[in-house]
């Protein structure tokens, strides 16, 4: 028989998420599954690390068996210290979310779920962030069914060196879904505002507030597929280089 | 006569550090300089932005003539915070740092001050992230020569469009400088360790430490061109797409 594949779970929304349950719940069906998640939310933590305050553990458990690490730090910090520290073996696979809201486009710059994620493929394991594209959620089937199929492919085939997957599932009745879309990150983004407002003794203060773009037309963009039903899996990477911009750019220093 | 260049100052190291004053020193020859940076240090925060807390800002003076806006928020808070409300123009160049320390390879990902600047690249203003390479920094006129030569060069040529360019400069006598090097962002990487400590109550806690990995030998990549006292200048973007494996991974999905 197979070894049982082991499998991290993380999130930024926290340990007592109900996405990270419903994330649980799907892939200990796959393998042995290991919990090391944020004791609170962190969304829109990026890819922050901790490196000017300490860390701290304990262990939890929900209903139905659900049990891990709850961790004082961020969605990347849960990564490294799973591995490093709280984990007794190497992962063969990551999985971050099941996040409340997707994360498209620009806006994956600040998810601290797929910087959890990312963080995986720094350290060379394959690595899945998932969200699903609603901040009401009654229902996490849809997603659950998505990542049983992506984490599936993912261990059998494996990732390149660096490149992980960010998944993004409508929020729709499962029979609606039209399929997986290979997409690219495409060019969503938060049109930010602030509202300004004032305290009790007249000082001014700021809320960010601001609304989602997404004039994408072809669905070979992840905000477009997920907004016509299909499951959204764009491969990414933390190579940051524009590659086509070097010739230029030498020209005009040592031209 | 020409119009001056407007140009916005950040950091991740604080509006009271000696880089950002450094900076505004710097660029002040070339345009008219506006300053809104964080409040305190806010290294390693990456791309976070505060959705869950107000942002208070407060216009501040050092010496010298120096002044701006204190941010409570994170850099990338900051750029946007300039751009919507505190400025009364939209600036033409945006320039972040000079970082005390690096941010090369991976740990690119890490650093406040690059996301800064790609969040000035995401508003389509030409952006700039500059680091000195050392800690323990006397003198930061290697680094203000640097950064007035390729400001001047971004105000003249531009940058594409969601480029920006992120600049390391070798903590050496100005004299020692052999040149730019137009770069690829390298290999570099944080080997984490975690040390576990037990507090007077015999509960452990963990500090994240660690140290810096450079196995590259080409002067193509950011630390080694650094290493060997060259100004790295790496055009970096936020499309994380990995276009290579789209096909294949198409092939998984619908093949």
């Amino acid at each position: 028989m197979k070894k049982k594949p082991k499998i991290l779970v993380t999130n930024d929304d926290g340990i007592y998420s109900p996405g990270i349950y419903a994330l649980w719940e799907a892939v200990s069906q796959l393998g042995s599954v290991s919990v090391v998640a944020p004791s609170t939310e962190k969304s829109a933590v990026s890819h922050a690390i901790t490196i000017d305050n300490l860390l701290r553990t304990k262990y939890i458990e929900r209903s139905g068996g659900f049990k891990g690490w709850a961790v004082t730090g961020t969605p990347a910090d849960c990564t490294k210290l799973a591995i490093k520290e709280i984990l007794d073996h190497r992962p063969d696979l990551i999985v971050s979310g099941i996040n409340r809201g997707s994360n498209l486009g620009n806006n994956i710059l600040y998810s601290g779920t797929v910087s959890a994620a990312t963080e995986g493929a720094i350290f060379n394991i394959p690595s899945i962030a998932i969200s699903l594209d609603s901040y009401k959620i009654d229902d996490w089937n849809g997603a659950q069914i998505a990542v049983g199929k992506i984490a599936e492919n993912v261990l059998k085939y494996g990732l390149p060196k660096g490149t992980l997957l960010n998944v993004n599932v409508p929020y729709c009745n499962p029979s609606d879904v039209k399929g997986i879309k290979v997409t690219k990150q495409g060019n969503q983004y938060f049109k930010d505002e602030f509202e300004k407002r004032m305290n009790p003794s007249r000082n001014p203060y700021y809320w960010m507030k601001g609304q989602i773009i997404d004039q994408d037309i072809s669905l070979e963009f992840d905000g477009k597929a997920v907004s016509e039903n299909y499951i959204s899996v764009t491969p990414i990477h933390f190579d940051l280089t524009n590659q086509q911009y070097l010739k230029e750019l030498e020209g005009q220093f040592n031209g």
